[in-house]
């Protein structure tokens, strides 16, 4: 008989575990199950369609209705999983029509993803409080722009919060982003490299207000206003951006246990305690390669790398995920932000002392027209010289790299050895001291 | 007793050397002799003034009069070594005065570079073949292009050649270069990686001839054509690009021994077979990384490094230098083009059985807008899996990917490794899976 698979959750980590495990088994059915209308959609692009470079959400569909017919994966769109019975193997389902379904499987994958996560702010309850997660969210965000909001506030100076804030001053907002902690991206950067960030959003027109709870939803039945760090601030359109949550509802209530970062918790086979149960992306928890402690990554990045490695796997072959770096990035207006590995602040919470080191370099030869700005900040651990973490800011090739140090980190790399490593240069395209290497010296300098 | 120490040559791997000197002897007296009129300018700048990007040959000072004093490192441009005797410890010197001086060391650095290339063509006594290795000879190149020369050959289909050609044409002048191999690119690229490049380059008007020797050089006086492959190309202006050799006639006549490659023979500290006598740059030779073969890489970012370990050394210190990975990029129009570690064709000359793999793909979301495309080759070496060579061309993106690769090749990453590396990604930046990743999964799929 043929292999059952039924995953439930339809986007980056879903689709690519259904697919991984097509690859593996030609004959299995597989099934997902998705509770939104739309499927296979990148929500990593959703801040760029309301930005307007995208012309339409349409255009984020990175799987269309075809590719599931070519590699017969079997989608239910808008058919919620309300149930996992996992000693009877069986998925309980209702669609849109109200019909309710058991579904049997012999591997299961479940990629719930997160959820906006709201705290318990005074008038949360009112109406008019948006946020960015699904398709459908992104819809009624764009709808309120050009139903002619003039002004924003964004609750939360995250990733999401940010570039959605940048996507509605390119639509004309005027935006706040209002911030508990002292700095913007407190999960990506380090207070330094943040503040250079901060400072070009502030060059661009964002209002950045840190170190500022919200503390009050203000309106009759409508949000008009918000109370933050005591000081009232109106505004046409209120986006939520304060994080996301590991939607583990489902696999709570079937009995799947969760770990320490209260995301499902998941051996290196991407499985959960229960046998043949896999859980991937936003909703999986794992661990970090340099520290071993468990995270719900919630990146597109680690989605895709764990729904692989879950779809390999329950579609019947043997894969490990390697576990989280966790490097990331952003374009925000004309700067380039990323990370990968540990910041420094993160890495002195996991207790690892740290010598760090960071240069402002140019990215392309100094006497090249139009090079722009670079900062390349390295947390090397003091006692291996291994370097444990980067974060780069600059006018480009941030991206790739940041990609090199993670290379780098994977590889156990010493900051000595990358003070002697061989790069590349041509003057168009990079210097032929690379800042990587810069930062290393820095760093060497401290270690002297 | 102050230290002397005698760098003779002026550009990247000299001042390096001399810079590294100094930091690490502050009151040694360092003396750099410069045939040159001009010191401490960028070489690989020159086509890029020929083009026009960068409006003077005099903005290709990296380093200044003032950067000189501020070391308190003595230049004398314009000044010929003549002779070196290596047991008295004397470099005997001529300058343009006609003065003859003999100066003692007890550190010298060789950094004498390379001379371009000629071979023994028929008719190349004849006057009007140009060459691009000095600011002299980008004065000269350049004087022709504005006393109206409408048209160019280039003989050689290097980085100089094709970086030139690229310049003449943004110029205004129909350019044909002319290559004896049956590639662009040789030393650089494969033979399919060269033709992605070689059919932009003529999308843009280059006209390229491979497999062409030229046989003759035609004109009374003065060149007026060139006969190749049989065929006679008429121009206005002929670039001799055929290449570089380490210029080492100073060396050999001190009886400091060349190596196998016939560049300057060296140790780990860049130090001749003579004591005290360092050699650096186009004109030395260093081992590969990964072949341990001997080679004079003729690189900036080589002579850089390659001159602060033998300044650091001829101070005092103790450096060591970790060998050749020769990663290169350029820029040609719209197309960047990088290597690093070994190609599949010179694995294949030095004995390494290899698997190789390639993707193209996209250097942004697919549904971003401009995305551009890609491609990555990879050379892994097939009994340890260990990636020892990669290839990129693209739109974009190239160089920084370049330097990520040459990170796992110099950390030994296997290509099973580099399937599974955590990488960065935002829709604007870059795709979920990075290519260098898929061309892992490429490899990976021929090795199973």
């Amino acid at each position: 008989m043929a292999r059952r698979i039924i995953v439930v959750g339809a986007n980056a980590a879903g689709v690519e575990a259904a697919s991984a495990a097509r690859k593996k088994d030609r004959t299995a059915e597989i099934t997902l199950l998705s509770q939104e209308k739309n499927a296979g959609y990148s929500r990593c692009g959703l801040p760029f369609v309301i930005g307007g470079q995208i012309p339409s959400f349409k255009d984020l569909t990175v799987y269309s209705p075809a590719y599931f017919q070519m590699l017969k994966l079997n989608l239910k769109p808008e058919t919620k999983a309300t149930a996992i019975n996992t000693k009877e193997k069986a998925v309980t389902a209702v669609d849109k029509a109200g019909t309710t379904e058991t579904l049997q499987y012999d591997s299961l994958v479940i990629a719930t993803g997160a959820d906006a996560f709201m705290p318990p702010i005074k008038g949360r309850e009112k109406q008019g409080i948006l946020s960015l997660r699904t398709l459908e969210d992104g819809e009624k965000l764009l709808e309120a722009v050009q139903n002619g909001a003039k002004s924003a506030v964004i609750m939360g100076a995250g990733l999401i919060g940010l570039e959605t804030g940048v996507a509605l001053i390119e639509r004309g907002l005027k935006v706040t982003v209002v911030e508990m902690l002292p700095q913007i991206l407190p999960q990506m950067l380090d207070a330094d490299m943040a503040k250079m960030v901060q400072e070009h959003l502030q060059e661009k027109g964002m209002c950045v207000l840190t170190e500022k709870a919200v503390e009050e939803f203000l309106g009759d039945d409508k949000v008009t206003a918000i109370m933050a760090g005591g000081e009232k601030i109106e505004a046409n359109l209120f986006l939520s951006a304060f994080g996301v949550r590991a939607n583990t509802k489902l696999a709570v209530e079937a009995g799947i246990p969760l770990g320490e970062s209260r995301g499902i918790k998941t051996n290196g086979r991407m499985e959960t305690d229960v046998k043949d149960v896999y859980a991937v992306g936003d909703c999986a928890e794992a661990p970090n390669i340099i520290t071993h402690k468990v995270a719900c990554a919630q990146l597109g990045t680690i989605a895709v790398r764990q729904g692989k490695v879950a779809g390999t796997n329950a579609g019947g072959g043997d894969a490990l995920f390697s576990g989280i770096l966790a490097s990331a990035v952003t374009r925000l207006f004309e700067t380039e932000a990323g990370v990968t590995g540990l910041t420094e602040a993160a890495a002195q919470r996991a207790g690892i002392e740290v010598v760090t080191g960071a240069i402002s370099s140019k990215t392309k030869a100094d006497y090249y027209p139009n090079a722009l700005p670079i900062k390349v900040k390295l947390v090397v651990e003091k006692e291996s010289q291994r370097i444990i973490g980067a974060q780069i800011v600059g006018g480009e090739g941030v991206t790739q790299r940041i990609n090199a140090l993670s290379f780098a980190i994977q590889k156990g790399m010493t900051v000595r050895e990358l003070a002697k490593a061989d790069t590349a240069y041509a003057p168009p395209l990079n210097e032929a001291w690379e800042p990587m290497v810069l930062a290393a010296e820095m760093v060497l300098m401290k270690l002297r």
